[in-house]
């Protein structure tokens, strides 16, 4: 700031120009400002002498500087502008910081309302408390640099740029009375999610929701660029906002006064706004999309700070962003911080114990009403049990393996329409999609409510709804990050996803995953729902799409994080589908993975069975073994509904060619057994283990995604050297489902052939039964070239022969309805 | 469509209402998009009788019916309108299709315009060809179901939807003359990447590049659901579309003949326009973002088809998205479709032989200014290779190993600068950032170029201009996407990216590995340069940002692509990542991704030894080890340069505490070393990998990444039972370096004990070794605790002591300049 400037910010008698605030109102809020900024630049470089009451010296100062200055003074004033209207109108309102490196700002924000102190009594609100609070941040054993977990009244770190608008509109969801503010940077603006993310306003229903109000930081920059948002004439920015749906109110300036005053008044504008949409919605009639006020705050990026440090531009400038100023070794340097944070004057903020001035403290609204301490904002508090519906009455019926088919995906649909129905009332359940909810065969939930929209609806439309609680979109990443804003507020959700596109949000899951395990050692943070992932239309079965839409890694990539948050299960059949699904629902503070196909296909297990093998997890397949009371030959492992059904046929290949075989057959529904105790708290001892999948046997395993990830997960396993893994190996195209596990060598004969190859006492008799599969694959091929379809006797086998031929059938022309 | 429709749709004299279009012109065009349809349903559904000169009977029909046909009319109609004035003014011209399933159309197109069977000599242009066409498509052994490489003329496949926009720029970019046709879908244009796509106008420039024609394909629906785009009122939608800086069209209707009418009036403007821009821009002047034309056209998905199939509502709705009509058993379904198909008139379209006729055939354009068969749509075609300066002579100097400090992402810097330097005449070699060239430390390249930037530009603004070769926006699909369509056409780039955020593109890397995998088996399709990732900022240091921050699992996930494409580098100081860098830039059709600090670091190898080194990818240290001419007792083996600096420093440790331990130190700097010859071509032979490292020793692995990759990389190898890795285990938050490591046991002392616990040979001596490393470790955090900072014994240590205490340090606070 210029010699000027500094007077304008500190001035105490800083007169109300003209606006909505009066002189005093003025005066005082611009203080609060202050403190918040003093406080912002103190955690990034203070270590002692927090209220600089003596000289500023080298050893006040970290040795290490680290944080990101630039965006706090303006999140700072938008604080206390929220605060004042919050005060004012008992407003229920919590905040999403898109820019969250302004870690600072926030942690400043809490600790003026006193909840800071609440939750870490040792951060007092004194001295002594300020001290702490200077020196923990970006601190080792102290808080990370970020609005993290961490930080009381966040639901949203912002580490990675993108996700603060899905993050916002999914905590609105179903709060009727929650306005959101949502800060959005204009870097962040850049990114494609939250340039997305604008348009949950087609979503966002007025009489039922709350509201989002997105404040574009306009501060012109990023790391070290200009930010093109800041840099289009002013009409083409305002088009920009109103062609998506919203009512841009414009705040500019760089003399606080001015801007204050034009933020009030804004802000009070805009409240107006809200309640006028939100009483119209109310008072019955239509409910209409309405266009929704949002703000255009263009302020200086690290306003207040030096204008110039060394002779390079500072303020108002990309080099403000981190640590303006580093090198504190300077003597020049340090006289430079002194002064700029006693130009905040702390003196007449803080009282002599160093506590916020009472006429300040006051400003802040009261209790829960604080943003620092709004349960919205720590959801698990407001979070209450789904009503469930007992999943055994979904059950399919099997009186033999193989003898019903069914629709594994429908059937779980039938049951998550229930689940719907029974809280409808609740207001706390909804279900997210990419536009492949009836594609992943939910359908029947749009028997109990509809999709919901507020864009135009046409009367031929199919469950469309402003009601509706199936959130469908064309973005993968509004779906993740509504459903996380949405559990982070204490709601329950599901995702269905084609299992490729998952990884489209690869690093929004990791970013939930590591919210989560934060939070699992914050006492006060309460355990939310987990975050539940359905994967269907999954890589066996892409039959319209190919290549492109076949990977089965996210699985791989899941695992990866810590395993206290992690849970996947590859339900091989409809019973077991619905008992995962029920035991998703009831899971707190995981990140729950579920794969499983939505196509006609055999069923294996009656409800009871498939509930005991659902919580082994694990457990050998009597009626497809034939080692019981003897050892095993050959251990045939599976995981995923098309293994299964491969490894199944594969045992009835050798059970007419080779019957002498001794075969154990094992289905794996929790892929987390697989590991050790020390690794998962699913993991099998290394004694059950053992005893499942022998010391010494090969053990044939046929797995759903890629087959290295199986080895990962058993390199510890005593059998380890015994097992020979089959998988997705990225061999795929449009082709029949028969022809995608032969490409990738996973299909019944190749399994045989496995096993044969690694049973050496079959000897030379083994050499037919090679030889013939070898020709049964060469007809596979010529049949499928000539025919497009698999070969009857591959289509229709089942189990146990007592199916009907043609039952399951591979056409899917009706995929999309 | 209704009965009346059907005759405007294939009434030959069909009248020219108002427009540019004669009569004559309007029918033939209309005939040609008839041809079109029909080709593109006949691939959906026939097996033979193409031509339908037999009655259609179910054996001429495909047992399983896949594909996609909603989007093909609109994308048809397009084909025909853009043929016209290609023709007409001999433009260069490409497309990129959005909704990529409109595989049909675009195979009908090549077909058409005879590229098809120039690259597939059996699919003739007459009735035997056009039945193979038919059959062919999405069937096995045939092409898949979408603009896949296997179709001419197309650089995006648009399996995965919101990456069309992004393409498209990249291919524009420095290609001055053509015109890069872009066509989004509705659905799509809801994705994130996509919505953010359009403001690639922000970074073209006139004078140098050429131009993106982005057409909005508003059919309204999705798979299953209205597109919002197409629900908002079309004043809203004008604005979004000027907010973006677009100046837009509408064409909308579903009379053909008044649509053809306006699409060639439409298409007559934007030609205009865009000459009008190109040729002001380069008449000399000031260059500056202009409003670039785009079209909305809204028509009916599924135009053509059945307006009502079993009594429901399939054309101009969603149902039509796919295979419109199944059930082929159903006689009525058969005469449905018979008829549908003889809408199109078949008989005036073709002519005995099955070919298209002349007067229809001379409406595409010839050689190589058809789309199918413009060369930069087979990018190889036009590549040249780089001029390369010989990178050692940015080798930095290593008079002893650890004797040098230097950062070497900023050393690599210095050689990017003088490839672009010496490549800025060619106009074929860009980078790519998202805000993050200077973090990363690339900034030495803007003294040779600047960022592009074509919206406003400010007097301060730190090298910024439209004819800047540095591509920077705060999005990592952009960055992604535009590389990838600059490579596609056969250009050269890399892609600087803070190593947790490069996961945003997973799924968008996946989709061009899966690309570059099925060109290596398409013989007209020519090699391309590889796609380079440089990742800094890397887990182990991003000092100012914390957990969410630090992710190294991005190898983990490359690595589940096909090895034929996937190369991963992690160089261990600057002169092996300039031997790296060079290697990367001279390959062709890989992805290779390079993981290297930003930080001062200490330098191990001379730039000889380096070379030998990288080209090894794996190989002994001698200098650090002190096994030769006997055994070694532990393999201490490294990848990556925190962990290659642990262990060497955990070597120091043992020289000292335990002299008489052999030890072997190996570096790895070619991760793909690891694997069995048989899984990848750069693994290592068992017998190479046994020689190094041993078949019984104890190996401790200190990695950069999970440590389980390195399991699954190398669980078949003979010493793999005695293989300990030590890696990043998801602990992290703002810390110092050094406690970086110690939070996931990658330090030098727990490396040590890591060590000590495997080799019993020690016996009782050991134990005060291990006591001292605990205690040390208690220090370590106590000390950072009280100082913020590393010991200076630990941030100072250097390799055989040469090194000048603090020339390394851990402060970081300048890292954003
Ligand atoms: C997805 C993603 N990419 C890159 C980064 C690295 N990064 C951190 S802050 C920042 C600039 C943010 O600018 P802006 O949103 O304008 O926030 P400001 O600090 O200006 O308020 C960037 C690129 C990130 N955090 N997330
Ligand atoms: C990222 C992504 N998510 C989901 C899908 C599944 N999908 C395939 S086509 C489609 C609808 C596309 O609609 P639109 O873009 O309007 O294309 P058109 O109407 O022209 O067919 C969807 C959701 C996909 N291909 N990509
Ligand atoms: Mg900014
Ligand atoms: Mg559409």
């Amino acid at each position: 700031m210029s010699a000027e400037s500094v007077d304008v910010v500190c001035n105490t008698s800083i007169a109300a120009t003209s606006g909505p605030l009066s002189a005093d109102e003025l005066q005082k809020m611009n203080a609060y400002w202050r403190a918040l900024n003093y406080l912002s630049v103190g955690q990034i470089y203070l270590l002692d002498n927090p209220l600089l009451r003596e000289p500023l010296k080298r050893e006040h100062i970290k040795p290490r500087l680290l944080g990101h200055w630039g965006t706090s003074p303006g999140l700072n004033m938008l604080c206390v502008h929220l605060n004042r209207v919050i005060k004012r109108d008992d407003l229920n309102m919590i905040y999403v910081i898109g820019p969250g490196h302004g870690g600072p700002s926030l942690v400043a924000h809490a600790y003026l309302e006193g909840t800071y102190s609440e939750v870490h009594p040792n951060i007092s609100q004194d001295a002594e408390g300020m001290q702490k609070l200077f020196k923990q941040f970006s601190f080792p054993g102290g808080i990370p640099s970020h609005v993290a977990p961490e930080t009381p009244g966040s639901i949203h770190e912002g580490g990675e740029l993108g996700y603060a608008l899905s993050h916002a509109y999914g905590a609105a969801f179903d709060n009727p009375n929650l306005i959101v503010a949502c800060v959005v940077g204009d870097g962040e603006a850049e990114t494609g999610p939250l340039a997305t993310g604008w348009h949950g306003n087609k979503f966002l229903n007025p009489a039922r929701d709350g509201c989002v109000l997105p404040i574009l930081h306009l501060n012109g920059y990023k790391i070290a660029n200009p930010c093109f948002l800041a840099r289009i004439p002013k009409d083409e920015l305002q088009k920009l906002f109103e062609g998506m749906g919203y009512k841009p109110y414009f705040v500019e300036g760089d003399e606080p006064q001015s801007v204050h005053q034009q933020l009030a008044d804004v802000m009070d504008r805009v409240l107006t706004d809200i309640n006028d949409i939100w009483t119209e919605s109310r008072q019955g009639g239509v409910v209409e999309r309405p266009s929704w006020p949002m703000i255009v705050f263009r302020t200086p990026k690290g306003w207040t700070c030096p204008a110039e440090i060394d002779g390079k531009k500072c303020e108002d400038y990309w080099r403000s962003h981190q640590v303006p100023m580093g090198d504190m070794d300077n003597q020049d340097h340090i006289r430079i911080l002194e002064q700029w944070m006693k130009d905040y004057r702390p003196e007449e903020l803080f009282d002599t114990n160093g506590g916020l001035i009472p006429e300040l403290a006051e400003l802040a609204p009261q209790g829960q009403r604080r943003m620092s301490d709004n349960p919205h904002a720590n959801g698990g508090q407001l979070l209450r049990d789904l009503k469930l519906p007992d999943f055994r009455e979904y059950a399919v019926e099997v009186t033999s393996p193989g003898s019903t088919i069914a629709e594994s995906a429908r059937v779980m649909g039938a049951y998550l329409r229930d689940v719907m129905k029974r809280n409808l009332e609740s207001n706390n359940f909804r279900l997210f999609s990419p536009d492949e909810n009836n594609s992943n065969r939910w359908q029947d939930v749009l028997e109990v409510t509809d999709r919901c929209y507020m864009a135009d609806i046409y009367p031929e439309d199919d469950h469309l709804s402003p009601d509706g609680r199936v959130m469908e979109v064309l973005s993968e990443h509004q779906c993740q990050g509504w459903l996380e804003g949405y559990l982070l507020t204490g709601r329950h959700g599901f995702f269905s996803c084609y299992e490729a596109f998952i990884h489209i949000i690869d690093s929004m899951f990791n970013q939930h995953a590591k919210w989560l395990k934060v939070c699992n050692h914050i006492p006060w943070r309460r355990p939310i729902a987990s975050l539940n992932y359905f994967l269907s239309s999954h890589v066996w079965r892409q039959d319209h799409n190919g290549l492109s839409h076949q990977d089965p890694g996210f699985i791989d990539h899941v695992v990866n994080k810590k395993a206290e948050v992690i849970r996947v299960y590859l339900p091989p059949d409809a019973n077991c589908l619905l008992s995962v699904t029920e035991h998703c629902l009831r899971s707190r503070n995981y990140v729950n993975v579920v794969i499983a196909g939505k196509q006609p296909a055999q069923q294996w297990l009656t409800m009871d069975q498939a509930i005991k093998h659902c919580y082994a997890g694990v457990s050998i397949w009597p009626w497809a073994s034939n080692d019981e009371g003897t050892e095993p030959d050959v251990v045939m492992a599976c995981c995923g509904d098309v293994p299964t059904l491969e490894t199944l046929a594969a045992v009835d290949l050798m059970r007419q060619h080779l019957p002498e075989v001794k075969v154990r057959v094992i289905n794996v529904v929790n892929l987390m057994k697989l590991q050790p105790q020390s690794e998962h708290p699913h993991g099998l001892s290394d004694h059950d283990f053992d005893a499942l999948f022998t010391t010494d046997k090969p053990i044939i395993f046929a797995f759903h995604g890629y087959p290295w990830l199986i080895h990962r997960l058993t390199y510890r396993r005593t059998n380890h050297k015994n097992l020979h893994v089959r998988g997705y190996k990225e061999e795929g195209t449009t082709t029949t489902p028969f022809d995608m596990v032969v490409m990738n060598d996973l299909d019944r004969f190749h399994l045989c052939e496995d096993v044969i190859d690694r049973l050496p006492q079959l000897g030379a008799r083994a050499a037919y039964l090679k030889q013939a599969i070898h020709e049964k694959l060469i007809d596979h091929k010529q049949y499928i070239a000539k025919y497009g379809d698999d070969m009857p006797e591959i289509a229709n086998w089942t189990w146990g022969k007592q199916g009907l031929p043609g039952m399951v059938g591979t056409s899917t022309e009706g995929d999309n309805v």
